[in-house]
């Protein structure tokens, strides 16, 4: 993207210094190479690339609580890094600094089944996570179309498909092992499954995106894998048939597990992408598990509600390798996406609102797009009110980028008014640092606060979520 | 208590001057009268009462606004109140200062039943919301014993019986509206199911117990009111076999809506208080709830599991009457136990632990209890892990009390060697302050930071949760 200027890093000869020590403390650990500042240099998104100084692979919570008091006591900024799948400009280095990569502490410390809950490492996958619950009967059951790390999964305070069962980050982790900006390690609490003892510190540092601490290790709940799973694909001539049917089985409290939306456009391009032949209308995607006899009965009144509703279409997958293929297209629906326009980047959108003004908002926004000329997909969790929009651009066009950008602020500004959010899901990282203040009035000053009392030298991963 | 000493409360010219300004301000809500005066000194605990200098009968968010600002010129300590049903000493004016009673804020600002959400003022109590919502079809889950309000409720991230199934506070709430101790006012979120714009306010100011700021508004969510219900009572020989029957049936999520647990001296001061005939052995009280279909599938399980973890006994409640009398007995517990021993006061404990450490925990503590010579029946919420032994005491005599201090002291240290916490809902406040270093460490410094930042003068709530 030509147009676009990089973010400048600063190099001060306090920074030198800093990674002098460091290299000297963990020779094998600490690097400077530019292939691996390269690759730490940004997330998934389209914002600008920008490289840390140095890059430190942390093996333990206690080196990390070393190279951090190392770092505060030469002002260095410090960027926590899991697998960068971040999409808001989370990891990018915009004021230089260290780079803690947390990838290599990926060890899975204790399972407590009867407790329903384990222990992991911040560098574990959610991917590889499961692989290792298998013979528990249990699951982790955050689901999102990234191999994030259990850290940044909590550093984002992540959710995905299975939010509208299971909940966010936010209900799923019971506590963690974090450093604080002096390096000092504590632990947010117990690991009883509720407790009224103070402050929520967990809940304060998830969703925190590295500004208040660093997050080294996670307690978090596991549920037992249910013992069916059944799933089906139902088509409307209008998102609002959809979300009207969405509602009522919310208020029923059917054995939901997820509760996608895909536009007309996102079926155009699902059906060139994964060569399928589905109604190209507003189709939803819906998923129930519990006991063979409870997913049987709400799925009998799901078909129902679909009628109800005027659904055009209800197609179940009807065996094991039909489910799969189903969900296997859902993931697939941002390379779907992408593939509508070869060479285009997205803008990624995350907007949250009350369900009851989803399809007031879909479709305004959806006039927006049609104005503004972009391809511009959309697929939701609709059961949670959080959709995304992909907003395709041509990176040498800075005229598209703009568009983009300027439909983004619209969809925003309208998603607020109407009580939403600018980010479900993704965070404010620097792609949504701009209109924190709108959504949030005073509040961003309590969060400043916080900041400041928390991080006074302002050294973990500044700039994110609001300048101070 | 005669061998009490009642804190003295702090009268400074400083305090007297303010209460002038407010009496002159709103003069029909502001008061000195003793009986009030006496009525907000305390709450539903054994802690010695503490009368505030005034009580301040707030109308609106604004007026909390202007008395909290007027407070903070006058650095009067504030502390505010909803029932009075608090029971660590959340209430207790042990510096003085001004209690604002949000009593009569209890407006019921908006149901969307869409959205299945509601707005409410901090004055309202769980039943006023759920008789209001009654003809909507939705309810708000939780579910304690006393008539809290919900401001109170999310003060202490209060629980109680369904948390297994909905959650605590801290999960059901959306967002809240606040006065911090300049009396700025702050919406700590929009109404969107889920966010990850910044630093999770609501989560922190939930059971900050009035050391932060004032909840006057609440948006919370709501859930369907269930087709049915079922519950039945199942008698074990041990602890032991109870929880390994409640594991079972959690890994299996079984549609249960409550498990509680009371041991054999319960059951025995059960028998006496609500005349019943009841195997006095630790029993189980068990709530399915959800579709008819799904109900009667998962009891039927339930009854496989009792069985196979030795149940002695299962008792369903064939009709709506035996179900109603069946959760009065449950929720007469308390009165049951109070019962024993007549005109003794009990020192409610609230420990909560990884439910694999329940039986060897409740079991050591029973030990103790017998040696102590004691009365201590115990009722919990097993599913969560948390329980409540009521260690009886005669008012009148130091040394029992001191014996029921120090069986709750060596509970509390159990309870957290063994991964738990000091209090699964009822909070801090006064009772549980010697403890919190012993069980979260270094993070209580991070808390008192967070304090100071945003409480500098020290004027909520002081002396509650910790010292600074």
């Amino acid at each position: 993207m030509s147009f676009m200027t990089a973010h400048a890093t600063e190099k001060s000869t306090s920074f030198e210094a800093a990674f002098k020590e460091i290299g000297e403390l963990f020779p094998s650990q600490f690097t400077q190479s530019d292939a691996i500042l390269e690759h730490h240099s940004h997330g998934e998104s389209w914002h600008p690339a920008a490289a840390p100084g140095g890059v430190f692979f942390a093996e333990s919570t206690e080196q990390v609580s070393q190279v951090v008091a190392l770092c505060n006591r030469h002002s260095v900024p410090i960027i926590p890094f899991g697998i960068g799948s971040c999409i808001e400009g989370q990891v990018q280095a915009i004021h230089g600094g260290l780079t803690i990569d947390l990838s290599k502490m990926n060890e899975i410390v204790a399972i407590h089944a009867s407790d329903m809950d384990c222990v992991v490492q911040a560098g574990v996958t959610r991917q590889q996570l499961n692989e290792e619950l298998r013979a528990s009967g249990l699951f982790f059951p955050i689901d999102i179309g990234a191999h994030a790390t259990m850290g940044g999964l909590a550093s984002t305070r992540a959710s995905g498909t299975t939010t509208v069962r299971y909940g966010t980050m936010r209900d799923l982790v019971l506590s963690m092992t974090v450093v604080l900006p002096d390096g000092e390690i504590i632990r947010t609490g117990q690991r009883a499954r509720k407790s009224s003892a103070g402050y929520d510190l967990a809940r304060l540092f998830i969703g925190s995106e590295g500004t208040l601490c660093i997050i080294t290790e996670l307690t978090v709940r596991l549920f037992g894998i249910p013992e069916e799973a059944q799933a089906g694909m139902c088509s409307f001539e209008t998102i609002e048939g959809a979300t009207k049917m969405v509602v009522e089985a919310l208020q029923l409290g059917l054995c939901l597990n997820r509760i996608e939306l895909a536009d007309s456009l996102q079926m155009y391009a699902i059906n060139r992408y994964s060569k399928t032949d589905l109604p190209e209308k507003p189709t939803l995607f819906l998923d129930l598990t519990g006991s063979v006899a409870n997913v049987s009965h709400d799925l009998a009144i799901l078909e129902e509600l679909a009628t109800d509703n005027g659904a055009i279409s209800f197609e179940k997958a009807e065996n094991k390798d039909a489910y799969n293929a189903l969900w296997k297209i859902r993931h697939d629906a941002l390379w779907a996406s992408r593939a509508l326009k070869p060479g285009a980047k997205g803008i990624s959108t995350d907007v949250c609102v009350p369900i009851s003004q989803l399809p007031q908002c879909i479709s305004s926004i959806q006039d927006v797009v049609a104005e503004s000329g972009l391809l511009a997909p959309l697929v939701g969790h609709v059961g949670d009110g959080n959709f995304h929009l992909v907003l395709l651009f041509d990176p040498d066009s800075e005229e598209e980028f703009k568009i983009a950008e300027s439909v983004n602020a619209k969809l925003v500004r309208m998603a607020v008014e109407m009580g939403g959010t600018c980010t479900g899901e993704h965070g404010v990282g620097i792609g949504k640092k701009a209109y924190l203040d709108m959504e949030l009035g005073g509040a961003v000053g309590v969060m400043r606060s916080i900041k400041r009392a928390i991080d006074p030298k302002n050294i973990m991963n500044p700039g994110k979520i609001f300048d101070l």
